[in-house]
């Protein structure tokens, strides 16, 4: 039997969830393989805190020259997340020849093009199926079954931790601040959820996906995102009565005339969407080809065993093909070629929530603002009963298509103007 | 460029979208895998017939033999369906060591592990990723990414015909027989729809995913199947009250001690289930890893360019590794190794629909009846007001999880004893 042997970078919950899943799955995997895979060494600063897995000590090593120089190792897998050292660690073990496999959606997200140019100049390979959606293996479907579909469209719920949150308050009518708290007393968020809850997290996958989809590079940062930190029980009282289920929704298309628009964005999401039923920690990713029409991948996008399900994938793929000529196979993963222009957060509909002055004439005066810039209003709620007494009425629009930055500058106006007090949240609608 | 040679075997709605699925995406395809793909034989009868597609008639011929006996031709694509002369077909092609990819889900399903012994022994691959779920990429799925899970459980909606008339029947509370017209009318289902919606189609396809996830081979015919023709408005409605949709579902799970149940049988979905919205011509197939957890796949489950896309997924990944020793792995797809007993059906909870006799003491007797059998009794509905004035009523059971032999064995002897004058449904109730 061909031994494939692995140094592991890090020992946090997936690394350990890597572990495991080697273990759990070793005799299935080496009958279906005829390779067995050993993690020889793990790069561990502190070798003497109980990392509760029953791990041999004579595996860890504190410097990660003893993995990246060992000519014994076939396959790197880095999980210690972030953009370095993560980088510099990768692209040493890519530089001697070893293959690398990784979750870290930061990194790929960042030096993707880089690590990739450097894994084909040494004949070496790089996977992260595990960086985008957990243990749905998303990745190797678009790159391999999926191949011969143009795709037009992708979107999907990305990150478990602002589902999870979103899930609870719809279902229980709980408070952001509240749920938030809840799900960091059970681990479904950090003590600091600042990338989760800032969509910064949803960014980094989406901007791989779009490479692998569409074939061009948009930074994380020039993507238009927005977190689910605005988002009140009022807003998701009033899309449950307009029909709608408020996702945190991350979304790439292809606009006419090779045009990518593409955001990060709390939407309402039309309660009978297959995406409207993907609840809590469970993510979801929605893609439409030209042959294979819509497809959807569900399952849990974080965990230690669900991304050591993908982790091991892509540890097998890699093992199977190795020291035959197919590991050197033209890589078709990350590709920057596409001869597309970016056109940032595109034609949409939105949802609008203001709180606009209770005097006679400010409805109208709000109509006409919107009618100026050609803003088309499908509908439109007024709750009094909510403020009365008060000099200010919160009032609720769902906007037809229409330019971002144009409906941002009606909005103005209307602040401008004194029509409006306060413009509390802009929600993208998905058709 | 290395160029791969195809021969296609028929010319129907899967071939044409298979032709149409590598035209259309001919760019990308060469693009990412530098390799040039041609049909250049097709396999077509009655050559003079309009096949309603651009395809240059000099490829057509009319024996098979110019395709088998053809060295230049690298892969054969069967798409004639059924089990002969297609499993003959395949047979001699991989004798001759070219690699077979194939559609069809009822030669596999009889003849899958005589065709891959052939395939090993001539070193060609055997490929069937659009035999099950149409353009849905579950077979390369698990055989490759989610390699490192054991299974425990597979649910599958794997049939769009039954799918779209029990969505429509649930919609629009039409009765069976109108909405089979109405399908076959739109060309969704068949003029003989026996395959379809007695549940043959979906117990071929059943018995490959449990060869591909368990290593068991239990054949078609051995599956405990019943169709949807005995579905009526009434359960329909029935299930809705009780927070339930009906869906004709595949199912096989790991019971205790390395027993295997399976059966293909109309459901109750609870309403909350990833599964219960999957609607009209859409599959699904649901299952669960020991690391992955829980994952579901989503799409188009037929149609020429959905299944297309499957076929040219398989055909792609064999060419990518043609001319390499790759082509010739240890072939994981098919196992019928695994050391597991089949137990049939398996314990369920079930929905039973009875016409009682009205008179005083049958409801005691028939829930006596059920206690002697040690069936617990978890719903019941009597709706008197239907039958007022005729002699006998409806009555609306659903029980705990019970075998089905002791149900039936209950439900005999209820009839015997003139408490119940039909049993007019038995439907498998979903955890």
């Amino acid at each position: 039997m061909n031994k494939v042997k692995i140094g592991m970078l890090g020992i946090g919950n997936i690394a350990k969830g890597t572990y495991r899943t080697l273990e759990l799955s070793r005799k299935k995997i080496e009958d279906s393989t005829d390779v067995s895979f050993e993690i020889v060494k793990i790069l561990n600063r502190r070798p003497d805190v109980d990392r509760g897995i029953d791990i041999p000590k004579e595996k860890y090593v504190t410097d990660v020259n003893e993995i990246l120089d060992d000519p014994e190792i076939d396959i790197v897998v880095e999980l210690i997340g972030g953009i370095e050292p993560a980088t510099e660690y990768m692209a040493a073990a890519l530089s001697r020849g070893k293959h690398v496999v990784t979750a870290n959606k930061a990194a790929i997200a960042a030096n993707g093009e880089m690590l990739q140019r450097i894994a084909q100049e040494n004949h070496a390979k790089l996977r992260f199926e595990a960086s985008v959606g957990g243990g749905i293996p998303i990745i190797n479907a678009i790159t391999t079954a999926l191949l011969s579909n143009e795709f037009t469209e992708v979107l999907g719920i990305l990150n478990g931790t602002t589902n999870y949150i979103m899930t609870q308050m719809t279902e229980y009518g709980k408070d952001y601040a509240e749920v938030l708290k809840e799900a960091q007393e059970k681990g479904f968020a950090e003590a600091d959820p600042t990338a989760d809850v800032e969509g910064i997290d949803v960014a980094n996958k989406l901007s791989i996906l779009i490479s692998l989809i569409f074939g061009l590079y948009i930074a994380p940062d020039d993507i238009p995102t927005q977190g689910i930190t605005s988002i009140t029980t009022e807003d998701i009282v009033t899309a449950n009565d307009f029909g709608y289920k408020i996702k945190l929704l991350a979304s790439a298309k292809m606009v006419e005339e090779g045009k990518i628009s593409c955001n990060v964005l709390p939407c309402f999401v039309p309660a009978d969407h297959p995406l409207a039923v993907v609840n809590n920690e469970f993510n979801a990713i929605y893609v439409t080809g030209n042959a294979v029409d819509n497809l959807m991948f569900y399952g849990k996008g974080a965990g230690p065993l669900p991304t050591g399900s993908a982790v091991m994938g892509d540890i097998i793929g890699i093992g199977k093909s190795m020291g035959k000529d197919a590991a050197y196979d033209k890589n078709p993963l990350l590709r920057y070629d596409a001869d597309l222009d970016f056109v940032g957060e595109g034609e949409n509909q939105y949802y609008i929530r203001v709180t606009a002055i209770d005097k006679p004439g400010v409805l109208g005066a709000v109509a006409s603002t919107f009618g100026k810039y050609h803003v088309g209003i499908e509908s439109m709620v007024q709750r009094a009963g909510q403020n009365a007494g008060k000099d200010s009425v919160p009032l609720i629009f769902i906007v037809y298509k229409t330019d971002r930055k144009v409906l941002d500058q009606a909005l103005n106006e209307l602040i401008e103007n004194n029509y409006v007090e306060s413009v509390d949240n802009v929600l993208r609608v998905q058709e």
